[in-house]
Formats: structure tokens, sequence, C-alpha cells
């Protein structure tokens, strides 16, 4: 039924939209650049394509919840990124969030169902 | 700092629209009408507004996760909404979707940060 897997992929995305700048602020305490951080993501059944993260790292970037430096590795140069001290706010505000989120969800799915 | 406020605001409706429809399904085995659902969600910490829950309910009738029927009360017709068999196979997919993200996410922010 196409209908009902369309519900269950939206559910899917929606969440994971949600919750990819946080589980990213949580990758960045050392220097990362991105294409190690698709793959720890990935590992953690948090999988996310090129064209999603590295936007969003920019983003980050912009907002100042990221910095970034450039290193030379392999004779190519490799953009990393570190979490900021407002980053670190910010993670910290986000986690309170999720953890209200997640009480919630709880206390609805603890019923008989 | 407005940035940093924004940055918690899209992060909580961004979740919050992703988890309002499990939310809804797990409300309405009983014949349940919008204006006790708001109440009952926002008591759960989940606070939506009718003019959010009231299409969302019409839509999950569309798609066939909920029935409705009117019924006569205080004289005035109200329209009560219960979950239907294909909303109660989506809800199960859905319960199964969010505890993977919940076990994505208690990995992420299980060492130290």
């Amino acid at each position: 039924m196409v209908e009902f897997e369309t519900i269950i992929q939206n559910f899917r995305q929606e969440m994971r939209r949600g919750t990819l700048v946080l589980a990213v602020l949580t990758r960045v305490d050392e220097p990362q650049y991105g294409y190690t951080l698709i793959t720890e993501l990935s590992n953690l059944g948090m999988a996310v394509e090129q064209n999603t993260l590295y936007p969003l790292m920019r983003r980050l970037e912009k907002q100042g919840l990221l910095d970034s430096l450039w290193q030379i590795e392999e004779n190519r140069p490799r953009r990393y990124y570190q979490i900021s001290a407002l980053g670190r706010d910010v993670r910290n505000a986000l986690i309170t969030e999720w953890q209200t989120l997640e009480q919630s969800m709880s206390e609805l799915l603890g019923g008989p169902l």
C-alpha cells in the first residue's frame, strides 16, 4: 500500500530532519570533516546524504555554532568543523528539548495501545 | 540572543510537527472530539492549536487512519474521531520508527558531551 509507506516515510524524514542538527552537534567536540561525520552518523542509524549534511554544516558555521578550519591532508585541503562555545550552549538546550519530548512520548506510548 | 532562541524554537516546532501524528493516534482508541484531544495533548506536554489539529484530523480521516461520526451533545453536533484498523497498523509502524530514533539518539547522547 503506497499511502501507508508514504506516511511512514514522511514521519521518518521529518524526525530525521528535526534531530539532525542535534546529532551533528554531538559529534564535533573534536575537529571533524564532513565525510567522516557521514560515516559516523550512518553507523549510529542516522544515515544522511552529503548534499544534506554539507549545507547544514555551512549553515551551522554561519550561525556561529561551529568553527571551521582548513587542513592539508594527502595533498588535499579539507575543511574541518568543531563545535563553538555557542554551539555547546545550543546543544545543551536541544538536549533538554529532546528529553522533554521523549518524556511526553513515553507518557503517550505508555498506556494500553 | 534572538538567534539562539530561534534555533531552539525551530527544533521544538520541527520535532512537534513530526511527532504530532503519532501523538494523535495514541489518543483515539475511544471516540474523541477535537477539543478534548487538545486538552489531553496539552496535559501531556504536547500543546497544539485548534488550527493545527483540526486540519490534521481531517487529513488523517481522508487517509483512512481515522473514522469519524457525528453525535449530538448539548444540542450541538460534534464530530468524533476514532482510530481505524489501518490507523492501528500505521501507529504500530510509527512506534517502531520512534523507538529506532530514540535508540539512535540515546547512543548519540550517551557519550561524554
